[in-house]
């Protein structure tokens, strides 16, 4: 039996959507769309409007790839950044995580990606060379290379190293080791020998 | 220190209202809004103009509860349907949970929840009183009252059927027993009495 339509066309159709964000299967598009529904003024009626409103202006930064309704954007317009620093990163989530833990106050340049022999994904295909042309800039002292600690994330990290040689900058990466908060027991060996080897004085 | 704003006042709103949807905390509410971004024309923009029609066309059907663009709803008005018969359930998901098994062609009565005692719901909070002029009308042959097997649920289901008895309609509830698929090993005690009292001749 094929599965009916339970609602009306326009229900059906957020439903549809809805379905399509990750983290949001078929019931919880449901469960969602019937939130939606019942809370009309204090949820449906915002969201149609903040959805509206982020079509109109939401931008990609043409600079750093960052999201932003200014372009560009402003992290890259904050005069008050550190503006000899870049951070690397594959994507503006992992942007957001660095600006929540608001542990340096510097530029990014987001790539997009990383490289994938498996998924066809070329320097071409990432916003490399527009990182070659920030990075060649006088102003900038220093690369951070903040892709995650995945294969394709360190192969993406070396690739880029030896793109950014002829930059004049330092380039550096993040520092392995103990999640602060994590117990020796739960994690894997990699991570206790990078913590090992990397050990700091006291 | 205080989470610090990651992007944009219309991308910030945005994270906010999805984060209230059910089943989307925080971190999925912004990797949702990420995907919205990314997918602008994809996502984006049919998820926004389907918001902006469900505002406009989604209405409670005054007849039975049933959520949909018209008022009567579809199934109200639905001629083919078996008018002697109204399946009463708690919430507008279980109607849909019933539609899509597909397996009777009635009408429906949304209770809108059950009686609680523990959260202050009576009878005047709950869709009964339609419930009861609905069965009133002699077209009317049963009730079948399918709410949740909770003890809200049941309490509920016996305040209806006491209510209902002035009405001249047979009363009746869903079957307890083993799940269709289901392993007698996972299942409850009570699930499993209920199976064996009310066991059927093969």
């Amino acid at each position: 039996m094929p599965p009916r339509a339970v609602a009306g066309p326009e229900i059906e159709r957020l439903i549809q959507l809805l379905g399509k964000l990750p983290g949001l299967g078929p019931r919880s598009a449901r469960r969602a769309a019937l939130a939606l529904v019942k809370r009309r003024e204090s949820l449906m009626e915002p969201l149609s409007a903040a959805l509206t409103r982020a079509v109109e202006t939401v931008r990609v930064c043409s600079e750093c790839g960052n999201v932003d309704s200014r372009d560009p954007c402003t992290i890259c317009t904050d005069a008050t950044r550190d503006a000899s620093l870049i951070i690397v990163v594959e994507d503006v989530s992992d942007l957001w995580a660095l600006e929540r833990a608001g542990a340096v106050s510097a530029r990014y340049h987001v790539l997009g990606g990383t490289l994938s022999a498996l998924d066809g994904i070329g320097p071409s295909d990432l916003n490399i060379e527009s990182l070659i042309r920030r990075a060649s800039d006088p102003a900038v002292k220093e690369v951070i290379i903040a892709v995650n600690a995945t294969v394709d994330g360190q192969t993406t990290a070396h690739y880029l190293t030896e793109q950014l040689a002829a930059c004049h900058v330092a380039v550096s990466r993040l520092a392995h080791g103990v999640p602060v908060g994590g117990e020796l027991d739960y994690l894997d060996e990699g991570t206790l020998t990078a913590a090992i080897r990397q050990r700091r004085p006291f």
